[in-house]
């Protein structure tokens, strides 16, 4: 409820805090504002005032009015300075407007715990074997070493060889030369698909799935292909449909603990998975972003490949330093090259300050031992948010698993993420997880983050409300 | 000249040579080999054993015959899965061996000063400074807050800060808001490229010029249009055909100390290119690489624009440290949310850790202190190598500034390579400055790297052999 103020009148506070949210991308290019009916009962204020506000953010050129429809976000102006461009026009806004909401998923909107967080808290991740490693490494000569020279293309050779033992835990066997470090799994994904794929190819990926890859696949101009993912793997019917249509060279996926559903691959999904790769000659990437809080024995595809067909993809982001980026992707040998050439075009080599400390906790059993301890924290975290989910109405979609729960909410979760940012909560709307931004009831939430009853109460109101003016 | 040994024939150690070298790309895919007359007075062996050594070769799939035409370097193997793809395909293989030859920059071959390098040796930027601010970076609380979440999606705002006022030094104008960090200027111009450009797109860039540049551009599917650079500036009357018959969208440049030859830009090319920029309605990207090593007052097209058509792009890899890959770039307002975009996509965010380092050396006026050391000892070294290059017969093709110098041998500089490389000498031929990679009689040096006699007197015998069996 907005309240009159000494300087700004409600109409001003109304189209600021409006305007502060387009800014900050948390409401998107292309999303409609809530009714001049639905904004008032909102905000507790007249229909006159939010036509005023309204009219103040069609002023400042955020929004525009569109007959009939009401108002919506405006795309921010094209950068390309050539409309008569030959190359073909993205496949459809979608993602690119995912690669906004990302965007608001960067911000801090309040103290409270964020729903919608693909990381774990920064407190979890919090240890003093992080910093003594990289104080290691800090000696003027050491520091000297790691900086004055473009350092190795693959990698720091420490890190490479500690990151080969541990994927052989995995049953992925890699030697150091198959293995690139990369800035964060994010730049890994993005090697593979600039190496192999041409823009306008094809592209495989899950549905649902995670918006960051959806989008960058078609910001690179490729055509992507969602392939419904099920608790076992992919739909194998649909992939062998599209794959015979289109020819895709490439399907990207999330075998172990996919977000959002939390799913695993099966052992008998990912043979036939690998059979119609081989049958139609795509390449797989299997990011296994999450594989520090994976169950033991789960399935990969690129240990059941031996990495043949199969680009395997890790980082450190989820469960050690997000800001660290330190990621890297292991490839068959007859792919190292080709990767390696789009590495050094891309960044040339990458800091091996960091990967140099990464290793040592890799190598002292301390990053295994971290995560040990995230797991278990996360195993009660996970118990008293699914609790309260259900208490709140939820209804689990998948079985609860790793970090991420996807529930269905029985509401409209874009215009819900609207109100609960009101309060000062980030969720993570289900539209994000399609290639498309179809309108969704389901949203995913960190476990890390709904644990406390705080976030269930303010909820149920909010979906009460949404309710009621549906 | 090869010695029999005990455990390898001369055959095998020929090979083993050649072999070794197109592992690590110092031959690069595409390269002749040498004749077998010229291989075997090269290394004083029979031409019997040469063609032992060449069949050793072929039986390994490192090299393939062409009749006629001799013994060359495959190409590797096409890492896309489907022949039949309709993706247009590269413009020309040239800028993708040049990617190659990038690779061979980045190998030890041996302890010997490399005059093709692009960098200063590590003991040029030797510091005390710069550990000590890392150092300062590495308090338990510091690192923690540097590492555990993602971090500022544009980067450090310390350093933003401190890059703004840097720039207005050169009377370029961005706010802390402009200013977007990367990992190292590589991944600015990739950032750059991959925002302003569609695949198809025409973008023009200067010749001779950077090979990363034209590599990256043609595997992101660009029509690369080379503009040649002279002592003012790019050649205008050649920009304004090619900006009329194909309206690029973007023009690469290295304005100040261009790389390889060292010009940098006059006020008066800046303003008419500029004028054309407007007229035809392209972007700018000018990349300061060098700016550190500068005379005063320099030219720079984003001071006399004000940012409004171009992007620049900085880094601190030629002065500070090559491997910590801290770059950045400074954008007009409009462009700052589409390159942003494009950074998440690529890498998410950078790592804050080096980048809070760099802000407290920038800061407390380390960085400048120790660049004004590195010009003076520069200076010096430039001295003794023009010296000694106009004494081996080298003839400068541009006035001797800044790191690089731009010779003409009057031979043939990629077959000199190759002679070089047996002395343990790499240096970068001028074939790699060119777009479709031109047989060159031209090279770059490095000043830093050639002021030794030792270098020169081998130069000397290498170029007489060359003339001998030309």
């Amino acid at each position: 409820m907005l309240m009159k103020s000494a300087t700004q009148s409600l109409t001003e506070q109304l189209a600021e805090r409006y305007a502060e949210r387009i800014r900050q991308r948390l409401l998107a290019p292309g999303a409609r504002l809530p009714s001049v009916r639905e904004c008032a009962r909102l905000h507790g204020v007249s229909p006159s005032t939010v036509v005023a506000a309204y009219d103040l953010l069609l002023a400042q050129g955020l929004v525009q009015a569109r007959k009939q429809r009401g108002f919506f976000v405006r795309e921010p102006l094209a950068p390309r300075s050539d409309a008569r461009s030959s190359a073909p026009a993205p496949q459809s806004t979608g993602p690119i407007n995912a690669s906004a909401l990302i965007r608001g998923m960067f911000h801090r909107v309040s103290d409270k715990p964020q729903p919608g967080m693909g990381v774990f808290p920064p407190d979890w991740l919090e240890s003093e074997f992080m910093p003594a490693a990289v104080r290691r490494m800090v000696g003027t000569r050491a520091l000297n070493d790691a900086s004055l020279h473009y350092g190795e293309p693959l990698g720091d050779s420490g890190l490479r060889h500690v990151l080969s033992q541990k994927l052989a835990g995995y049953n992925v066997h890699a030697a150091p030369e198959q293995i690139i470090t990369t800035v964060g799994a994010t730049h890994a994904l993005d090697i593979v698909s600039r190496t192999l794929l041409r823009p306008g190819d094809p592209v495989m990926v899950e549905e649902p799935g995670w918006a960051v890859e959806f989008a960058r696949l078609a910001a690179l101009g490729m055509r992507v292909l969602p392939v419904p993912r099920g608790p076992e793997g992919p739909d194998l019917a649909v992939m062998e449909r599209l794959a015979e249509a289109h020819r895709p060279k490439l399907y990207v996926s999330v075998s172990v603990l996919h977000n959002p559903t939390g799913y695993s691959l099966s052992p008998g999904c990912a043979h036939r998975l690998l059979q119609l790769a081989q049958r139609f000659g795509f390449h797989i990437v299997e990011d296994d972003t999450y594989s520090h809080l994976a169950p033991e024995h789960a399935t990969r595809l690129s240990a059941l490949d031996g990495l043949q067909r199969t680009v395997y993809v890790g980082g450190f982001a989820k469960i050690l330093a997000p800001n660290w980026r330190v990621g890297f992707l292991a490839a068959p040998p007859g792919l190292v090259e080709p990767l390696l050439d789009t590495k050094l075009l891309s960044t040339l080599t990458t800091p091996s300050l960091l990967e140099k400390a990464l290793a040592y906790c890799i190598e002292h059993g301390q990053l295994r031992r971290h995560a040990e301890r995230i797991r278990v924290r996360l195993d009660g975290a996970r118990a008293r948010s699914v609790k309260l989910a259900l208490a709140a109405g939820c209804r689990f979609v998948a079985e609860p698993m790793g970090l991420f729960g996807w529930v269905d909410t029985g509401v409209d979760t874009d215009s819900l993420a609207q109100r609960l940012l009101d309060d000062g909560h980030l969720i993570a709307p289900g539209a994000l997880f399609h290639a498309a931004r179809t309108p969704s009831t389901l949203m995913r939430i960190n476990f890390a983050t709904t644990q406390d009853a705080g976030f269930w109460r303010t909820y149920s109101r909010r979906v009460a409300e949404a309710r009621a003016s549906a």
